[in-house]
């Protein structure tokens, strides 16, 4: 019974027929490293590309959750599928705080059209877990229409999720103090959209009149996608509809322009390149004690050679 | 004359007899990827290892720059030399804001044993860039006796920093919000030292009781170092002694019990590999138009192959 729920073929197959178990057993084959993972994604190969992959990042408490949940509401509400995958920090300190913020999604729990995957933030990438972009390819594959890539946006997972999605939302809200000042600037590079969430509150008005100015000052090809800035009010389900609905033209005008397929070549080297770099690595680490990098890195520590020759060696 | 000052040997003693621009003008040569500067590298290597690399980080706001400024007087005051590599976002657009944070730097401007650098935090990596370890190589083998290296504490960079630094100092504020609750989970498994700064603002005293009961919690080994929580008002150059004591003791710490040779040859390999990454990063970008990486996108991006199997082929 086991043994045919874990063959990887039949797997494939409910989960594109829409059976959750499937689609969870195999990202947590993704997960866990399995050494069937080869076997996966050669199998899901074929089956990619049909999502519309959404990142939604923001800084710590401007409504991500709320946002994705009240997203995927509307999504659903025009007959679209919805695979969310929400990336935690890697800490296992953090685990229960964040944990919290995804009971929101509950209500969501009992439809069949929504899949929910929390996903931890692990290796050193930091933001974006080294397994996301192969669960991005086991939920697209499964047939969900959207894909939501929800990340705690903080410093590189900002960028990271900008490469691995089709549209970049930036959520920011108003009363955010200092962090957000700071964090904008990073932020005025990625958005494809940017929501102001939290409009009913003081300051979003400022907030969006702040985000056009800067918006405007940055220097963009006149051929380039202009990012709109949109409000919302999500724990209200307030201004989702435009949301929506500028993903979706975001989504046109980048299979339109062949900018579709720009960004999903580049998200393809980005992860060949990731998984060559991490075989790499292991074969690096796995040398074990008597091992070429273990010996170089305490020839370089001790000053007997210096960190290019050592790399030299290392790649001979 | 130009061709005298960039000559790599010239650069390299001046820097060690204690000339600024022969120190400046080596972290540009490594921030500008000389192709000398696998020559800098093995100039410098016999002559690091003097210094004690203490990393500070921290969210925005919390008085990281007051901080490293209140730090290298304290350290001045003991007659100890100081670098100070302070790491900014890399955008374009933080450029202004950031360095008006510098400013404060500018009361050591004359002082001939403290040397002050912004680097730009660039490339794919984020936080740290990837010349900042090459860039404390410099000031390493410049005969400095503390370099700290300040970067903004979010996210990745704070992993970054605890694995390039021997000692690590968070720097946390009472008042900060939901940002600093949600980076806390990161920050409790990085720091050798816990700073609160801003002692004298209400919500001090609460945040440096919660700190001690959270790091409590965690599972140390009993021969592991037992992080201080200490309190500094910066601004008022207050605390700072206990700080700079407990760094030392720290340092002590490291080398009495074999820690810092661990410590050191983990960033040497970490080193070894960002160099050796990159120049596998670059063998693949440079085939070009007709080359393998962007022939294996392709295939990938359109199904017709797996990322594994592209990885293999890079490889192979």
């Amino acid at each position: 019974m086991s043994r045919r729920t874990d063959d990887v073929a039949t797997l494939i197959a409910e989960a594109r027929e829409g059976r959750t178990r499937a689609v969870a057993r195999l990202i947590t084959l993704v997960e866990d490293a399995s050494p069937r993972l080869r076997e996966v994604m050669a199998a899901l190969a074929p089956y990619g590309g049909h999502a519309h992959v959404i990142g939604l990042t923001g800084a710590p408490g401007v409504g991500k959750s709320t946002t994705t949940s009240a997203l995927v509401a509307e999504f659903r509400g025009r007959g679209l599928t919805v695979a969310v995958l929400a990336i935690d920090p890697s800490s296992p300190f953090s685990g229960g705080a964040l944990l919290g913020d995804r009971i929101r999604m509950t209500e969501h729990a009992s439809d069949r059209g929504v899949y929910i995957r929390s996903m931890a933030s692990r290796g050193h990438l930091g933001g974006l877990s080294w397994s996301t972009p192969q669960a991005l390819r086991v939920v697209d594959a499964a047939g969900f229409d959207v894909v939501l890539i929800e990340t705690v946006g903080v410093g590189q997972s900002e960028v990271e999720i900008a490469r691995a999605a089709d549209t970049t939302v930036v959520l920011l809200a108003p009363g955010m103090g200092d962090g957000i000042q700071a964090a904008k600037a990073g932020i005025l590079e990625i958005g494809d959209l940017y929501v102001v969430n939290k409009s009913d509150r003081d300051g979003a008005h400022k907030v969006r009149k702040d985000l056009f100015g800067m918006l405007k000052l940055a220097d963009r090809a006149p051929e380039a996608w202009d990012p709109p800035v949109l409000a919302t009010s999500s724990l209200n389900q307030q201004g989702l509809a435009e949301v929506a609905d500028a993903l979706v033209e975001h989504r046109e005008w980048l299979a339109a322009t062949g900018n579709l397929r720009v960004r999903r070549e580049r998200r393809a080297r980005d992860e060949i390149e990731a998984i060559a770099v991490q075989e790499l690595r292991s074969r690096w680490a796995s040398v074990g004690e008597a091992g070429a990098m273990k010996e170089l890195s305490a020839r370089v520590a001790a000053g007997e050679l210096d960190p290019y020759s050592a790399a030299d060696a290392l790649l001979a």
